[in-house]
């Protein structure tokens, strides 16, 4: 399954990150509309962070980034009419819910799960970190939730994430949301759009490269 | 001189800062179109992150950021149509261009000056620290650069600079450009359009306000 003329769009995530929030509820629809391939990358910011040598969320480290963010966050919900409560703790643990997202990134249901985990965290208050929250979840969707927990919790389940959050940093990602198409790199929710044109625009270039 | 219904919008920025070059050769052309006046702010960032625990731009303490935003500055500028060499220093002192940029901040050449300035440093890779490179920029002006250089580096034009880079501070502003509008705080070169919308409704809301 292919965007028209294999256009493709790796989007990076994690499920604590406001920004992410914004990007997984829109990105499904705008690509759809561009005709560009989601490739879904959950993945965890904390150890991106470590290796940058912050031990927190930067929206924690630095008061005045988290203030302008909370508000930046209530003006963006906004305009694209997604409802926003502030979590009451931030940043929440989407450790399980990444790694389910992680083994399932090709599954039909990927969008919906990481739409159903982010609604809980940031317009429901839900602590997503809670293994029973995330069980709730996966049944509404009509999941196999204590399957799809337990390979999760594999060591299969937790090597993959694992993999996939140093392929994060490999590819240079420092944040999230995060864009990758070819070897460009986008960062934040603000990006989407422009990464989507990116990808439709390399498509086209693809295709008067071919020989015909 | 005020835009129509008295939309008004704050610019803050810093010399140094690549994406507040983008906003300065941006922000009249959009700012006119848009019926907005233009309060230029030039303040440094230096104290700013230094209240942050920064001893430099965060571009060059968190590498993955710093090639991140040369690669976004290339395909920005492209977009724009601005030209763009990367300045052999980074971050370039700002001081003695944000002094003059500060006192004459309500002058009618005070974009002039800015947009000098800024494609001195980021088009022309010139050391814009140096006092030769920015007398010369005034030269080119027909401005009175020895005068204005002496009143930048006078006690009052020190204590100017000195009480704007305060007044930042004390609005929440931890980068550059940023855009006040109001109590409304918005931060980096993307969010230009939308503190101007913002600058253009409030001003209309207020106009409904007004008893007839």
């Amino acid at each position: 399954m292919g965007g028209a003329g294999g256009a493709r769009l790796e989007f990076w995530l994690e499920f604590a990150s406001t920004y992410s929030y914004l990007s997984v509820m829109r990105v499904e629809a705008l690509a759809a509309e561009a005709g560009v391939e989601v490739a879904w990358r959950p993945f965890l910011l904390g150890p991106v962070f470590m290796s940058l040598g912050w031990n927190d969320s930067p929206f924690n480290i630095y008061p005045p980034k988290g203030r302008y963010m909370w508000r930046d966050m209530e003006r963006l919900c906004a305009r694209y009419g997604l409802p926003l409560t502030r979590p009451s703790a931030f940043p929440r643990n989407g450790l399980l819910a990444a790694r389910i997202a992680c083994r399932g990134q090709s599954e039909p249901w990927i969008g919906d799960f990481c739409r159903a985990v982010m609604a809980a965290n940031f317009a429901d208050n839900q602590d997503i970190g809670e293994r029973q929250v995330v069980a709730a979840l996966l049944d509404a969707m009509a999941l196999p939730a204590e399957a799809l927990i337990a390979d999760a919790e594999s060591d299969a389940g937790k090597a993959a994430l694992r993999k996939q959050t140093d392929a994060a940093i490999e590819r240079g990602i420092f944040g999230a949301p995060s864009f990758v198409v070819g070897e460009e790199l986008f960062w934040g929710n603000d990006r989407l759009e422009d990464a989507l044109a990116w990808a439709t625009d390399r498509a086209a270039q693809r295709d008067r490269q071919q020989p015909r």
